[in-house]
């Protein structure tokens, strides 16, 4: 649990914080605190942006059209977080949802939808899965909220894929290392890629093996949803290249 | 993809299979071949069960009471699966069901839902649960089907551990290994298990801990609610421990 001493609200700000600062909270945050949580001027919560870290603060001011709260005192330094990517084929509402929120529970630096030959989803809400991510990023403890990327295609994913960064593509058919084996070995920045519910074209493998940067990489003998096997490989990806030696804060 | 040669339709059925051998269909699953699937006697079938393997089999009458399938030949021979339990607090109707859809997508052989101390879902949907698995292990390639337990009280499956299975508790709070690390030296029969959304008590870790067989682990250093905690800790404990470095059948 949560340490009794901490205020269990907790919200993502873009302002700076610093020791007796003012920080102004938006319409949406205001609606939450009040008409959610009831709370009123003088309660405490959290704060945190990547660059501050996290701190706590007292509600100041609070009206149907916003707020502030005070920063009072720090308490987590800012922290860099994995640099992982998770490329994934839209999939429908609640799978995508569950993509978005665990893909932040489960630490990805930044979350781009890609669209594939066979993926049936042919229109991303991101307004709906940039809320998503901040609530999850609010409620998971992490001190930074993933970037969810607009959606682009396969070919103009990998056209301007970056130097230095690996694609570890989950893929169902074709030779394969194991995940665990390939994450072990990982150091530096990476992405992980999972395609669709109908898997990827074998025009699509083949052009993505053909990449210096790709590895294409298994999750086992069975057949995963493609939600499944995005938080599958976060998860292993995070046990053994990421931060998964790491404790939650604040815990007693 | 599923090779071509092969029926996409795949049902898990209790009746011994053999060459030659008549296999009677539920009234249900008659249903859902002839009302969802559309399909009439001469279409062909996979029909699987943990004893025999998975077969090549024929449709051979179907009305809204049943049917019957011809087994015409032997797919895959049965294989041993991972001897993985999944113990964990019952959740909310969406996350539930996603913690036995994806549990059984990555393998686990029991699925063991737990009352703890702030679970506070009372009532478990056995027969849904049931069905989930059964349909997740169709779609799934898997060649068994998890056996969806009755809720126990932590005491009660704590006083009936049985000898030589280790459980690796995933703990947000006290000294925990990291499970990766746990995952990789173990050896033998597992069992997982995930508290509620509000955690374990503190009186609860406390006498987890004091069993030879409970193994504290540790999932990083992120909160996650309860559904990501199982699905994250069964891909990591697979992809170490289990049979991560398989590769799905009949992929071209």
């Amino acid at each position: 649990m949560t340490s009794d001493a901490l205020p269990r609200t907790r919200l993502h700000v873009d302002a700076p914080l610093g020791e007796g600062r003012a920080v102004a909270l938006s319409e949406p945050q205001a609606h939450h605190l009040r008409g959610v949580l009831r709370l009123a001027p003088g309660a405490g919560l959290r704060l945190f942006n990547p660059r501050d870290g996290e701190w706590l603060a007292r509600l100041e001011t609070l009206t149907k059209a916003g707020g502030s709260a005070l920063a009072e005192r720090r308490l987590r330094p800012p922290a860099p977080a994995p640099d992982l990517w998770l490329c994934f084929a839209p999939v429908k509402k609640d799978a995508i949802d569950a993509v978005v929120e665990k893909g932040t529970e489960l630490g990805a630096a930044v979350l781009q939808p890609v669209f594939t030959r066979f993926t049936d989803v042919q229109r991303v809400n991101l307004d709906r899965l940039r809320a998503h991510a901040v609530a999850a990023a609010e409620q998971c403890e992490r001190l930074d909220v993933p970037e969810v990327r607009d959606p682009v295609g396969l070919d103009a994913l990998l056209a301007g894929w970056p130097a230095g960064r690996i694609l570890l593509v989950c893929a169902e058919a074709g030779a394969a290392r194991p995940l665990a084996e390939a994450a072990a070995e990982a150091a530096g920045p990476a992405a992980l890629l999972v395609g669709p519910e109908g898997g990827f074209a074998p025009a699509e493998l083949d052009a993505l093996i053909r990449h210096e940067f790709v590895r294409p990489v298994g999750l086992g003998p069975r057949i995963l949803r493609a939600d499944t096997a995005a938080i599958a490989a976060l998860a292993v990806w995070q046990s053994l290249a990421g931060d998964g030696r790491g404790r939650p804060p604040h815990r007693v």
